[in-house]
C-alpha cells in the first residue's frame, strides 16, 4: 500500500486526488494545498468524497509529511520547473517519492541542465523518484513515438501532430494561447511572453533525441494565430472571424541541419467548426515506416490526471533518482479497488 | 559495448544478426547455429556482409559464449517454450543475458508457470537478465495497448485487431495456418494440431491482464477458416475460391463471465484481394476512451527483428531475472553508428 499525498488541489489536482481514491494500491492520506483558508480542513469534504473523510488539507509538504507518513506526493501546481523547485525539494527533503504535472518537469533537462543534475543528486541521496509526466509532454508526442520507434531497423525523420479542442478550458488557458485576440495582439503577446502556445516541445523532442541517441545541432520553434473564418464559441470565450482562436506550436529538432524531429501542436477552441477533426498523428519515416492515428485524441485534462497516478506504482518501485517517462517501464491502468 | 552472439541463423536470425552489426553499441561477435556444415564457417561470408567478417559460427552457445566472450544472445531458433527451454539454459548456464523471439517466451507464465518460475530462479542465480519479444506478441497487441491504458482512468474493455498479409511467407506459415486447405481438411488440421494459428494469444492476454492487475476466469481461443470468395495469391500457394486463404484466430479474456480482453488477428494471404486493408486497431472503452489505428500494420518480420535487437540494451541494464516487455523500459530505436 502507498501513501500518497495530493499537492495542489485545483481542477487537475482535485482529479487526481479522486482518481488515487479509486486504486487498490494506493492510500490516499492528505493533501496539500496554498490557499489559507483550506488549511486544516477535511479533505473529504473539500472533495466532496466520503472516501477521503477524516484525511487533512495541510499548509505545506514537510507537515504533511510528518503527520500522513506519507512515501509520495503528486503535485499539480504549475508547469515551469523554476515555479516546481521548492516543491519538489521540499518534497525531496521531507523522503518523499514525487510525481509530477509540471510539464518542464517531464524532461528537465532539456533546458535546465543544471537544475535537472542537482534534483538527481539530492533524489539519489534521499533515495527517492522523482518523475514529471502527462499526456503532453509525457505520452502522445514522446513517450508512444519512443516506443513505436522500437519496432524501426531505421528511422529517417519523425512527424507527429495532436490536434485538440480547448474549448472547455478557463481563462488562463485562453490567455497563454492568444485566443480571442486580434493579430497584431498576438504577435505582440507572443513578444511579451503573455501568449506562450504550448509547454513542452523542448522536452519531447530533447527526450526523443536522447532515446534514440541523436544528438540535434538544435530545435527551432514557431508559433502562428490560427485565424478564425467562421465564428468559434468555447465556454470561455467567443471568437469572431478574423481573431485568433488558438495558437499553431510547431518544433523542429535539426540533426546535421535536417529535421529528424516535427512536432505540430495546433491548440484552438472548436476546431470542428472548420472541418478539423482532433487527434493525434504520428509519422515515422524510416525501415518500417509507421502512420499511427488516434481518433479523436487521447482526451488531454483526464489523461494526465490518469497518467500521474497511474504512474505511482511505478515510481514507487523506481530507483532513486530524477527519471522520465522514457526510463520507467511503460505505464499502465493502476489496478482498481474491486 | 555488448558482446551479441546471434544464435539461430535462419530468415530471422539473419536478418537480427545483420541489424546488429548496424548498432553503435552492440558488437556482433559470433553465431551459433544447428546446421553442421556451418560450424566454423565465418559469419561474414555466410550474412554476405564484410562487417561480421571474422566472427565465427559455433555448434553451441557454450562453445560461442567462451570463445567470444560475449554478453548476450539473440535467439531465432522456434516459438515453443519447450523446443527453446535447452538453449535458455545453456545461455543462462553461461552466464548470458536473453533476448528470445519465441513466442512462447513473451510471457511464458502464462501457460507454464512452473517453468518460467524455474527460469527466473536460473537467471537471477547467474545474474542474467532473459526477455522474449516480438511484434506480436511483444509489442502490437499486448505492450501497445498497456501502455494505452497508462492514460485511463477507467478501463471497461479491451478490443484489438491485427490484420496482416502472409502472402510473402514460406511453406511452413502456410501450413500452420492452413492456408490452401479444403475447408474440411483445415478442421481436420485444427484437430491434429497441425493448424495451429497465432501462436502468442495467451502470452499476450495474460500480461495484459496482469499488468492491469485484473483475474481472469479463463482464456477462450477461437480458430476458423478465411475462405477466399476470389482466387488469391502467395508466394508460395495460389488458393481457389472456396478453399482457405487464412486464419482467423480470436482470444476472448472474460473476467466475471464477462469479455474484458478481446484479441483478433486473420492472418491470411492477400486480404486486399477481397477489398480488406491490413491494420492494427486497438479501441479501449473506458474513461476516456481510445481508437488508434496503424495502416498499414506494423510490419511483421522486419518488427520482430528490430525490437529484438533494440530491445538488447535495455535488457543488458535491467535487473537479473525472467522478464516481459512490461517490465522494461519502452523500446526504442537503439542508436545506429554514425
Amino acid at each position: 500500500m502507498i501513501r500518497v499525498i495530493q499537492c495542489g488541489l485545483g481542477a487537475m489536482g482535485s482529479l487526481m486526488a479522486r482518481i488515487a481514491l479509486e486504486k487498490r494500491d494506493l492510500r490516499l492520506v492528505g493533501a496539500v494545498a496554498r490557499r489559507a483558508e483550506l488549511h486544516g480542513a477535511d479533505l473529504g469534504a473539500y472533495l466532496k468524497d466520503p472516501r477521503a473523510r477524516g484525511r487533512k488539507i495541510y499548509p505545506d509538504i514537510a507537515t504533511a509529511a510528518r503527520r500522513t507518513r506519507a512515501d509520495l506526493v503528486m503535485t499539480a501546481t504549475g508547469s515551469l520547473l523554476a515555479e516546481e523547485l521548492p516543491i519538489l525539494e521540499a518534497a525531496i527533503d521531507a523522503g518523499l517519492d514525487v510525481v509530477s504535472i509540471a510539464e518542464e518537469l517531464a524532461y528537465p533537462a532539456a533546458r535546465s541542465p543544471a537544475a535537472a543534475a542537482r534534483l538527481d543528486r539530492l533524489a539519489r541521496r534521499k533515495r527517492v523518484t522523482v518523475l514529471g509526466t502527462g499526456i503532453n509532454p509525457g505520452f502522445v508526442l514522446d513517450l508512444l513515438i519512443i516506443a513505436l520507434t522500437g519496432v524501426c531497423r531505421r528511422v529517417e525523420s519523425i512527424y507527429a501532430e495532436r490536434v485538440n479542442d480547448l474549448s472547455p478550458y478557463g481563462g488562463m488557458v485562453m490567455q497563454t494561447q492568444g485566443i480571442g485576440l486580434t493579430p497584431a495582439a498576438f504577435a505582440q503577446g507572443l513578444k511579451a511572453g503573455t501568449v506562450l502556445g504550448h509547454i513542452g516541445f523542448q522536452q519531447s523532442v530533447a527526450m526523443i533525441a536522447d532515446a534514440l541517441g541523436v544528438e540535434l545541432d538544435e530545435v527551432r520553434e514557431e508559433r502562428a494565430p490560427i485565424i478564425a473564418a467562421k465564428e468559434r464559441r468555447g465556454e470561455h470565450v467567443t471568437v469572431a472571424p478574423g481573431m485568433v482562436a488558438g495558437c499553431r506550436h510547431t518544433a523542429k529538432g535539426l540533426h546535421k541541419g535536417r529535421v529528424v524531429i516535427e512536432l505540430v501542436h495546433p491548440q484552438q477552441i472548436q476546431p470542428e467548426a472548420e472541418g478539423t477533426r482532433t487527434r493525434d498523428r504520428i509519422v515515422i519515416k524510416g525501415q518500417p515506416g509507421i502512420d499511427l492515428r488516434v481518433e479523436p485524441e487521447l482526451a488531454g485534462g483526464i489523461g494526465t490526471a490518469a497518467l500521474a497516478v497511474n504512474m505511482v506504482p511505478l515510481v514507487a518501485a523506481a530507483a532513486p533518482g530524477l527519471v522520465s517517462m522514457k526510463d520507467l517501464p511503460v505505464p499502465r491502468l493502476a489496478a482498481l479497488r474491486s
